[in-house]
């Protein structure tokens, strides 16, 4: 992380940009939005250095956004889960995905979809169905691959 | 902004990082958002060392986020706007202002309040308005400063 604070920006903003304003940060939380538990799928999934990732994770569970928990498949072994606090991200983290699906689309489309659970329909950016047109809440959002991610496109 | 970018990492998030992810950036544009337009403000504003500041501007204008225009108050000189795309990036702002709010709250109370324009009424994390109980879009939004904001306080 950027070794640097904002003593003075009485913001909240600058506050949450303390705990998570750091690009590996955000990924690393995007991916355990995700599902992501493990130390070794984290480094699968961002092929981030080792010493890098368990620096970003301590910080996330300093801060109450991850914790660590014994892995009930993996006796003595550790993992990652999003608490409450960090699952409130998720919002901000919708709102950079559809910002970036709309002006830095990856070939192919949209590498995740989000979706209305149950009714299928694609939710926007106004987190508005295109298909029922009803409000969606966060808590109603499916979020699987979609046709530009690289698993998916390889399999075309 | 961090010398790293992200290959392998086809993710809207990811790719809306390489843009936006970096602390200063994201502070910058919150401050385009509110209004600030000329590079002196931003630099009061953020007490950012002026090569760093010109650093990130030419960034977000070179990615299309701000735009470099004449200001008409001070002939030979450029103030800078914030262009549809940027202010695109909005909803993700108000996420992180109330993920701020709620977990990092500063003294006094919110710094930046946000509320439904026309009816006064705060508006929450799921985009509902307190009083008059509707759904609020991101058009409809004012954030003038809040009780814990250092000019505030001081008055007090």
């Amino acid at each position: 992380m950027l070794q640097r604070d904002y003593p003075d920006l009485v913001c909240s903003i600058a506050r949450s940009l303390e705990v998570v304003g750091e690009r590996w940060t955000l990924l690393i939380l995007r991916d355990a939005v995700m599902g992501i538990e493990r130390f070794d799928d984290f480094q699968r999934s961002l092929g981030i250095a080792s010493n890098v990732l368990t620096n970003r994770l301590k910080h996330l569970c300093d801060e109450g956004v991850l914790e660590r928990v014994a892995d009930p498949e993996r006796p003595g072994r550790t993992k990652y889960v999003v608490t409450d606090k960090g699952g409130e991200l998720g919002p901000a983290l919708f709102m950079l995905l559809k910002w970036g699906d709309r002006h830095y689309p990856a070939e192919g489309g949209p590498p995740r979809l989000t979706l209305h659970t149950g009714c299928g329909g694609d939710v926007g950016v106004d987190l508005v169905c295109d298909r029922c047109g009803e409000q969606v809440g966060f808590g109603e959002l499916d979020m699987p691959l979609g046709p530009g991610a690289p698993s998916v496109r390889s399999r075309a």
